[in-house]
C-alpha cells in the first residue's frame, strides 16, 4: 500500500517555485513509500540574483582552484571497482558504505538491484529514474562528498602547527578534493531546485556526518581514508549506471542536443566546444570520483604521520588527478615510498 | 621575589636535548615570576629524522601553495597601524586582544611598556629579549595564528555545500592565510626547540581558541575577522619591535653575518640571494601579517553572505597580498563593490 509523506503547511509554498514536484517512489519490502523531493530538472536554472552575485558567482570571479580538465583516454577508460577489504577495519568501512547506499536508494527511488526468484523486485527494478530522480541524487551525493576532504585537510593542519611537523602534502590534495566535489555540487544545482525538505535533509545529513568524521578522522585518519575510498567506489558505480541509462535513452531531456550544461562546468573543467554535453559532464565528473578513489585508498594504505602524498604537483589546479584515476584500489605503501627513497 | 616552576620528574629528560634551557622571566605586579620554556636559539636545527622525512620535509615534496614573494618597497614600507574600533563589536574584538597580548607579553617575558612615574617599571623595560625569548613569543604568535584561516575557510565550506551558494572566493584566501601562518611557524621551528611545557601550552591553546573560533565563526563571522584583525596589528607590531632590536643591536646571534636562515624559508619566500639575513625573514614575515591583517579588516568590514573577496586572484601563490599590505585598515565595502559592479 503506497501512502503520501505528509508535508507542513509551509514547505507548500514551495510549490510556487517548483512546476512539477517530484515524488521519489521507492519499495522497502513489501511496501511502496513515496517521498515528495520537491524538484524538477531545469536546462538552465534562472536564478533571481543581485547583480553583483551574478556577475562574481559566475562571471568575473577567478575559479579557486581551476581545473586541468580531463584526457579524453584516462574519462573513458574509467571502471567501476571495489577493493577487496582486507583488514577488519576495511570491512567495517565497506559495511557502513553499503548501508548508507541502500538508504540512499530507498531515499532517492532507485530501483534495487534485481534478484533471482523475486518477480517483483524484478519488476521494479525495470522502472528506470527520471533525470528529477538523478539529480536529486547526485546533489546528495555531493553535499556530503565535500565534507570528508574539508575535515581531513583541516585536522592534518592542526595537527603540523601543534606537532611541529610538516603534513608530507596531504592537506593540499584533501582540500582541492572537497573544492571539487563542491564544483560538483554547484553544477548539479543549477539543473536542480531543491525542496525544503531536500534542504533539511542536506543540513540534517551534514550536521551528523561532519561531527562523524571528524570524531572519525581524529581517531583513525587511515578508517576515514578507506571510507571515503569506499564511497568513490559507489559514487563512480552510480555515475556509471546514469551513463548506461543515458545510452539506453532512458533519460530524453539529457541526451537532447538541445540541453546546455551549466555554464559554471564548462568553465570549471574548461570543457572543449565539442564536449559540452550531459553524457560529457557525467564523465568528467565520474573521472574526478574516480580519481578521489585512488587518492583515498591509497591514503588509507599509507603511514598517516610520516608518509608523503604521492599526488602531490606543483601548481596544479588538481593534483596527479589522471595517476590517480587509474588506480582503482590506490597505490601500495612499497609503491609510494619507493618513489621518495630512490 | 622570584621562584622557580616546579617540573615534574618526566619534563627532566628534555634536558638531555636542550643544552641550555631557558627561563622567561616575567615581571606581575611587583613580583618577578620564572617559566623553564626549554627552549634555545640554534642557528640550523639537527632534528633526527628518518631519510624520507628528512628528504620530503624539507626537499623533494614541492610546497603546496608557493609564496609569490615580495617587492622590497612593500615589505620596508609596512607600518605597526590600528584600527580605530567604530562598533561595539569592534571595542570588544580589540579588548579581548589587548588582553591576550597582555596575557603573553607575561608568557614570554616581553618587558612591559614604559609607563610614566614607575621608576620599577621602567627599568625592566631597559632589558631586552634574547633570541630565545623573541622565537618562543613568535612560535607561540604562530600557533594562534594559524587556526583562525583554517576555521574560516572550512565553515564556509560547509556553508557552501550546505546553503548551495558559491563562497564569493574567500575560501581560497582563508585557507591560503592559514598556510602562510604554518610556514612561519614551520620556519621559526627550525632555529627552536620546544620544550614538553611549551608543546603542552601549544596543544592546550589550540584546543580552547580552535574551539572558539568554530563557535565564534557560527555566531559572528565579521566579528572574528576583525579579532583577527586586530590580532594581525599586535603581530605586525611585534615584529616590528623585533626588528628595531635588531637594529640597536640587541640580537647579536641573529644580526651575525654568518647566521644561515632555514632552508624552508628559502624556498617558501623563494628569497633572492642578497636577501638572506635573519632581518629579511622578519621583514618578510611582517609583511605576511600586514597582507593579513587588511585582508580580515576587510572581511570585517562586508557582508559575509554575498559580498566578493576582492583579494581573489586566479593561479596565485598568496591573493593579491601586495595589495593587502598595503591597507592596513583594510577596504571599505563600498571600495570593494565598487570593483564589481563597474
Amino acid at each position: 500500500m503506497a501512502h503520501r509523506l505528509r508535508i507542513p503547511h509551509r514547505f507548500c509554498k514551495l510549490q510556487k517555485r517548483v512546476p512539477e514536484p517530484f515524488i521519489a517512489t521507492a519499495t522497502l519490502g513489501r511496501q511502496q513509500h513515496q517521498f515528495r523531493l520537491s524538484t524538477t530538472a531545469i536546462p538552465q536554472r534562472q536564478e533571481a540574483t543581485t547583480p553583483i552575485k551574478q556577475k562574481t558567482e559566475f562571471g568575473s570571479l577567478p575559479l579557486s582552484w581551476p581545473h586541468k580538465g580531463w584526457d579524453d583516454k584516462v574519462v573513458q577508460e574509467v571502471v567501476p571497482s571495489h577493493r577487496k577489504p582486507r583488514t577488519r577495519s576495511d570491512r567495517i568501512a565497506w559495511r557502513v558504505i553499503r548501508i548508507c547506499r541502500w538508504g540512499m536508494d530507498i531515499l532517492t527511488g532507485m530501483p534495487p538491484e534485481p534478484k533471482a526468484g523475486s518477480k517483483k523486485r524484478s519488476v521494479t527494478a525495470s522502472k528506470p529514474m527520471n533525470e528529477a530522480q538523478w539529480l536529486v541524487r547526485f546533489v546528495f551525493l555531493e553535499t556530503v562528498a565535500g565534507i570528508p576532504g574539508a575535515v581531513a585537510g583541516g585536522l592534518r593542519h592542526l595537527h603540523s602547527i601543534r606537532r611541529f611537523k610538516l603534513d608530507q602534502g596531504w592537506i593540499k590534495t584533501l582540500l582541492e578534493e572537497s573544492y571539487n566535489e563542491r564544483m560538483h555540487l554547484l553544477t548539479f544545482y543549477c539543473m536542480y531546485n531543491p525542496g525544503r525538505l531536500m534542504r533539511f535533509m542536506v543540513f540534517a545529513t551534514q550536521g551528523i556526518f561532519y561531527n562523524t568524521m571528524f570524531i572519525g578522522y581524529l581517531l583513525s585518519p587511515s578508517f576515514c581514508h578507506r571510507f571515503v575510498g569506499y564511497l568513490e567506489d559507489e559514487a563512480v558505480a552510480t555515475y556509471t549506471k546514469c551513463l548506461g541509462e543515458m545510452d539506453k535513452g532512458h533519460l530524453p531531456q539529457w541526451t537532447d542536443p538541445n540541453f546546455k550544461i551549466p555554464d559554471i562546468a564548462v568553465k570549471y573543467w574548461n570543457m572543449p566546444q565539442h564536449r559540452r554535453t550531459m553524457r560529457d559532464l557525467i564523465l568528467y565528473i565520474r573521472a574526478d570520483e574516480a580519481s578521489h578513489r585512488g587518492v583515498n585508498h591509497t591514503m588509507g594504505n599509507l603511514d598517516q604521520a610520516s608518509d608523503p602524498n604521492p599526488f602531490i604537483e606543483e601548481n596544479s589546479g588538481v593534483s596527479h588527478m589522471h595517476l590517480a584515476a587509474t588506480k582503482p584500489a590506490g597505490l601500495e605503501r612499497d609503491e609510494v615510498l619507493e618513489k621518495y627513497t630512490r
